[in-house]
């Protein structure tokens, strides 16, 4: 059995989302014409941390046992939960939609632990892991919708497709589409769009540093976010204060 | 654009499942090891329709700007919910993954005009039509979610895909599987398994007329269902009674 | 196997919950300090069926495969949902807690057929029935989640107890509680409060079907309902004329 | 206790929105760019009725003991849902946040009579009526999630503003917009909007009727919707033949 | 654009829940006849913190494009979710209607930033927040259902109203009330209730530290809690032993 | 009021489980035929903690004012919570159906210290605690949908049977049936299949130490894991410098 490989994005493209983060992603996406780029439903289970990263994509379907027996236990070539891992290069990001399910964990450590062995960054799944006992400690991103001590076809749903287009938490992602993930959840960048995202959340304002200071002391929101020309004067000789302590 | 078409199932085997309708092939499944072959969410808005018939499958996704966009508005012919109905032969029943969204009337008038016109069975969706209003009189076997006065693309979805694998109200659909419905609900009776389904469930018990009259009398259940020994000579005797009423 | 009967209230108590309908014993029960009557979940399937009888009561649980296996499909008597009916006396109503599955059909065509035979009344199922096809002109009242093809034990659940206290559509229901249900849908009166249900209800407003009238002519709300003591010279008139009327 | 009456749009408005019905209204919004004016969750209970009006507002809160007490229950001039009903007028339509709650029937039947008799159109609940038993028959148009014996404040919810705007499944509503309902559900037209929704949907295609005829012929969907102009010459032919049919 | 402000509570009253904390707040309550003040949906992201304040509200409805477009990206003053923050006074707590949608953040850095300058002690949201990444750093107190990356119009809500009363979590604030959170969750003591909660609360029983003490010790529960006659010879001992202890 | 006590499994047995963690117990079940034993809904509040004991279950019902009342306030002893626990033994888990209410707390700090102090491992309930501020002190074991302020009567459910059979997270759980539970989430083990359970997951594959360490180098899923013959040389080579290292 063989499964199709995707196409990675150049490595800048994804540097570039990696460095935005999630939320900038989403809202620059937004100002693009795309309503929504969140994967609603996987958190972050892995606090802090923060990854981008091509999609590889799992997908499941409601099971069928015509379609999926006895075979698939005792040949692991037959499952491809374990072909999508097979395409891992360093830094790439699995998607997978679980369909929601809750009593099915996708992944358990052995698979987790080839997964961060091959250069994995992270997993994205609308459903569960199982293993978490010991996969927490992988050093691996995880935004899940939670855990489960079942394994991945124990109840309802059998893995059916590899790195074709899948829904994942209500959003469409395609094969090396750009997944960015951190505390705020995960998002995707369809990839044709990337190179226009980075340029345009270029066109961030360099006075944020300054507002922020200034309404972190109790500074009007009116005057500094977003910054007037009242206040410009203000940050100006703040930015220089900021340079000569910085030379200092 | 052109969309793949299906293979259909002999018109013997599409007749043999007809004639047991949705709870009976639902059951028989299930002594084949299938646990669930009903589509469950799409409930019957046409009582007393029961139809058979091969899937023509509809996939709908999230939608996503940057591949949905004003095109599908001005060219008919890049949308996807059109194509799948240019497949139709008569007896064929179009199922729908519309993700469950209650806000998307994944065809109208129109719509199903064109294909009772083509002699379409009937359709089942995940999720809603529009013009109900008028598709109602259609004399189309309908099972649905609910309906809705939007059109199919007006909020979150968008089609995708003809004739692929779907899923639908919880269960895999193939293109080309047979779709038995009536007041009960949908369901999917895999097409290789048809021949076995149609076998088996001929193995109904000859008796089951005679038990039924005998409850609906105030029998004993234990005595006439299922058919006792003790009852087997009463029951011989109904037998001659009917036969000779049939001549009489 | 034995399962335990129930304790049936006297006659004139159940003749007199059912003629005052379900609205006016949940309204009742509210004023006596039960705050929700209402069997939420089921639906009328039988529209225009009005019923009020003692709770016969069945209990499904999750499926356990230790516990529920082969046998019972192979040995009827096993079934629990035979035993529950085996107890029926005419006016009976039985009151299932099928968890609210979508997927399982409680009772088919054969099990209601001998339901009805033995004088039952209704049925009120936190799940479904199947056999629907059929089932509806049975001349029963059903009070239902939905329909489906699956039989009872198809999927996730297995019948666990008969004639126990139940949950029903976030409703407690005991073995023997008085059953009332209609277009409105089904609410449980507490058999020891029966009594104080009639006697409490018959404080109704006997100006009220004059209010009816004239609030149908666009009389003020204000003024008839409740009846003011400005609007009841106006309605000894109506008495007056309303019996000679009558006795014209 | 007084609350604020609205603002009614002008009688030809209603009624071009009347004309046009739900789907229409709905789609044509959409192309103004109002993604959504479907009300979502309450559905057709009055099979076969087609109603437009000003929307009168009811919204109900959780219940909160301190604000809602015995008082509400002695003394009717309290109970907001009567004063939103001292609005009517000839043609309205009351519509209610009633939180998708299904265990409260926001309305009975002395106040859909006296609704009724005062010329009142139609409800749209985001929740249930109680006495639907008698209701049904009272020929208004009745858009609900559903029914139940419960009274209006019976559980959790309680009645606390008139004529304000509300949410009513999932669309914001303000008092005097024109609400539109049929059996495809009920949408809501901005007042503001609601001269330019008529004009544009004017600009619907003459050639319908002879396109729908052809497509419940088996003509194609390409040829035919939307006409191409291969077609033209073929529908000017059947026009000439409705027209001497129609004269003849 | 003026928003109206709210009145505060006597800083003593909002001490004094603060001391008990939500729990003991929620059960005083329940004993005065309010039978849920639990704001239930919103939970703890900032474990360990427990704070209390009078209620700024802000509630969010369904978006309507003609009523929220693209002005509000271009002119800040429009957005209320500015305007509630503009009232903050310390130890103010704002909360948020957000109608538990999953894909909108409320605020972001930047907001919540100025809302910790100006002395706000912390955020109950029916609704997500954005940039967590940074805010959980902020020293605020969150009561939140999730984050998001979304911004908080950027799918299907739009921030409607400024202090007013709002439903959260299915409980009803009004403006200035006193909201009490901890790892509890969050509760709300409606202003006019304040005082009696605190009076209520005061008559917690002097023995508790003694029987939680036995308790911990594998004491009997029926003896200890609540303090049987039996017990109290017991506890006067403790309560010497106690007080030499602390002299010691 | 008396209730009953549980018979408890012998002491290796609860240990044998305990070893093993949630994850192979579950997947060693579905391998003699048990699909689901996740109890599917708690998560685990106590991270890190993972107990086994025998399970002393409580059943919540829909509250009913004419079977639970002022009594139970006043009277402690008829409280059931109460009574579940005084049944606890060192090791013992309480397993509470309480519906999968969000806004009762089954116990508060007293009742979990009194728990704690008999030696109790865990709590594992479909529902909530209260005074999770102090709860989360106690060294106990905490799997739970989540906490709230309110206590365990305040709004819709009652505690109504002590150690009977019950649903649990979509699972049925039978007195002294065995918990195990981690951070991956609670499972029951049937006490009757506990013996089997320990011998079949003694089965495992004694290389796994091995392929977790070539997995997590990068080594090749197909090769490692399972383990081929290909690899087995290896995998002794590894052994026996293992056996050197240990000796060293």
């Amino acid at each position: 059995m063989t499964t199709q490989d995707i196409t990675r994005p150049a490595a800048e493209l994804v540097e570039g989302i990696r460095q935005m983060g999630a939320a900038t992603a989403s809202s620059t996406l937004f100002h693009m014409g795309i309503r929504n780029a969140h994967i609603c439903g996987p958190t972050a289970w892995t606090k802090g941390k923060a990854v981008a990263g091509p999609a590889l994509t799992l997908q499941f379907m409601p099971k069928r046992e015509d379609l999926y027996g006895e075979d698939e236990y005792a040949e692991p070539e037959r499952q491809l939960h374990r072909h999508v891992l097979y395409h891992t290069r360093p830094g790439d990001i699995v998607v997978v939609d679980a369909r929601g399910d809750m009593r099915s964990g996708v992944f358990g450590e052995m698979m987790l632990t080839y997964f961060k062995g091959k250069g994995g960054a992270g997993v994205v799944i609308d459903g569960c892991i199982r293993d978490y006992v010991h996969v927490q400690h992988l050093d691996l991103g995880l935004w899940l919708r939670g855990v489960t001590p079942n394994f991945h076809t124990q109840t309802d749903i059998m893995p059916f497709a590899v790195n074709v287009p899948i829904a994942c938490g209500g959003v469409l992602v395609m094969p090396g589409d750009i997944i960015v993930a951190d505390d705020d959840g995960a998002a995707v960048v369809p990839v044709a769009l990337a190179g226009k995202v980075i340029e345009q959340a270029h066109v961030r304002h360099e006075w944020e540093d300054f507002a922020r200071e200034k309404l972190s002391e109790g500074g009007d929101l009116r005057r500094y976010y977003p910054l007037t020309e009242a206040a410009r004067p203000e940050y100006e000789a703040w930015l220089k204060r900021q340079a000569t302590s910085a030379t200092s």
